[in-house]
């Protein structure tokens, strides 16, 4: 494997560090319009498949039997960064299903958010899983198995049904064969399957217009998206770029990042998926890629084309607020 | 550049992230005993260099003047978690030298420490510039333009006295010239040099040997190395790999961290100094690789082989404590 550098991280005048990846961006058909690196090789999508994994929330009336809003749908697709909202909504999708925190699998971590962990410390201390970033995906799956009326305890195994469903789903988005040699373990402790970029680009671009889904998975796709578009700040949370991205395009561009430099989206006016991976796990480098490609793909106003100039070549401060460098993305993209 | 691939981390069974670099080992004459990749590219050192950017404080009496112990030295030498006996020792620093926080100009930073960041949250509310990991070399430069007895305000400033003589340090440590175009500013403030990493190991070859130094110089490298070897607590913090790296070795190992995956080292018994570069910035990479280095030049008993074995591939745990991976040397090294 040799990717190309896709993005630069300079310091004054200097390159200080470089980040190579893959990237591909295909239609609703699987046909790639624009490949970078090595898009054939399997690669662990983590988070950034939270959107397709929460569609058996939606498709088998679970959503609906709890009376979810856009609130929850979204938190159901997050990699939210603990902020006091996102952890009354996730409080809220358990008790609409007679949970509570103690439900949850995914383990406690410290908010993302600083100011979250500031208030963590100063009122109970330590965080809890409702802080973990993935609490509302978890929360969608024990709403599956309650909707469902079967035991949640195990909700995170591989062989538990959430779990099977959830995998079918991927399977019939990506079309890669799940097997278990290409399994391993999230961070929150669910299944991680390693799935080729090209199939992920793939599986965006139905996501994201719903071609060659069924009618109902196509319905659960489209409410998903039109959550995350109503509600971005429940998906990331404050200065976060899938927030940022969503607040400025709406509807117009779904994105969502996963852990170890991966990003995927969906441009669904223009019909396309979107799929990047950074070698080394780097999210500044696919946050930029990512404002990169869709800048290429889609057509854009002035203030629209001036943040995404921001945001795919940010400005690197000090702790004096000093400019220091800058990310820059190369000719590559 | 094509360095190639140093470390791999691994998720299930499967390379999830990779992680390409540069490394040399040389000795005090210059003559490298290892080199793989780009070692004549200059690299920013960041926070790799600190005891040698703390040289001075000791040649020119400074610390004899305020009274510094090894705990204090270890401090200039400190990218330090923030933790409160860091905190403490800082403004100890600071005292002697007639001055408090108000004189630091590394701005302010939350602590790396997570326990240290519930402190400050609990009790001021705000980290100050004390909390900043640079603040014990800050410290240190004061002390130097306290104890020359110039106007300190300035001090980090490139043309400040303070600064141009380590850059003279610099300079006459890595045989590099340091000429503008190759300065800019650091995460606190001071001016950063790139710098070849083979001139980066022939310096540190220096350091922990002292031959090719000035009596003065020498004497003041070994009673840096001395201190740091007694005090590896105040050089980083509790669970920080610097810490456990001279914890476990003492005087037979000095080595440092810098910002975007640089590591510095030196093998005082064998001769050798120490460079590493990650190409992306990833300090997990450069510590594997450090550990890996370590092992491969020294001779090591049964329990500092298991430790450095631990470190070199450190199992990767999710937030349930499952394991989920780990991260692997190549055989590149």
């Amino acid at each position: 494997m040799n990717n190309p550098i896709l993005v630069e991280v300079l310091r004054g005048m200097l390159v200080e560090s470089r980040h190579r990846g893959a990237v591909v961006v295909a239609d609703a058909d699987g046909a790639a319009v624009l490949t970078i690196g090595d898009v054939a090789t399997p690669i662990f999508p983590r988070s950034a498949v939270k959107a397709l994994q929460a569609l058996p929330l939606v498709e088998i009336g679970a959503a609906d039997a709890f009376g979810f809003g856009d609130e929850e749908l979204a938190l159901a697709c997050a990699s939210h960064s603990g902020e006091a909202g996102h952890v009354a909504g996730v409080t809220r999708m358990l008790a609409k299903a007679g949970l509570d925190a103690a439900a949850l699998r995914c383990g406690a971590h410290w908010p993302m958010a600083q100011s979250a962990v500031a208030m963590v410390a100063r009122t109970t201390g330590e965080p809890s899983a409702l802080h973990n970033n993935c609490s509302g995906k978890h929360a969608g799956f024990l709403c599956v198995a309650c909707a469902k009326g079967i035991d949640h305890t195990d909700y995170w195994r591989p062989q538990h049904p959430v779990q099977r469903e959830v995998r079918a789903v991927l399977e019939n988005l990506t079309g890669a064969a799940l097997s278990d040699d290409r399994c391993a373990i999230d961070g929150c402790s669910v299944p991680t399957w390693a799935i080729p970029l090209q199939n992920l680009a793939h599986a965006f671009a139905k996501f994201g217009t719903g071609i060659s889904l069924s009618p109902e998975r196509a319905r659960a796709a489209a409410r998903l998206r039109a959550a995350c578009a109503q509600e971005p700040w429940y998906v990331a949370g404050t200065a976060r770029f899938c927030t940022e991205i969503m607040q400025l395009f709406g509807a117009r561009v779904f994105v969502k990042t996963g852990a170890e430099g991966v990003y995927c989206g969906a441009l669904p006016e223009e019909g396309l998926g979107i799929a990047i991976k950074c070698d080394d796990g780097a999210g500044r480098a696919s946050q930029a890629i990512m404002a990169a490609i869709i800048a290429r793909f889609l057509p854009l106003g002035d203030a629209e084309r001036v943040t995404l100039a921001r945001l795919e070549r940010p400005i690197l401060r000090n702790w004096n607020g000093l400019e220091v460098g800058a990310l820059r993305v190369t000719d590559a993209i």
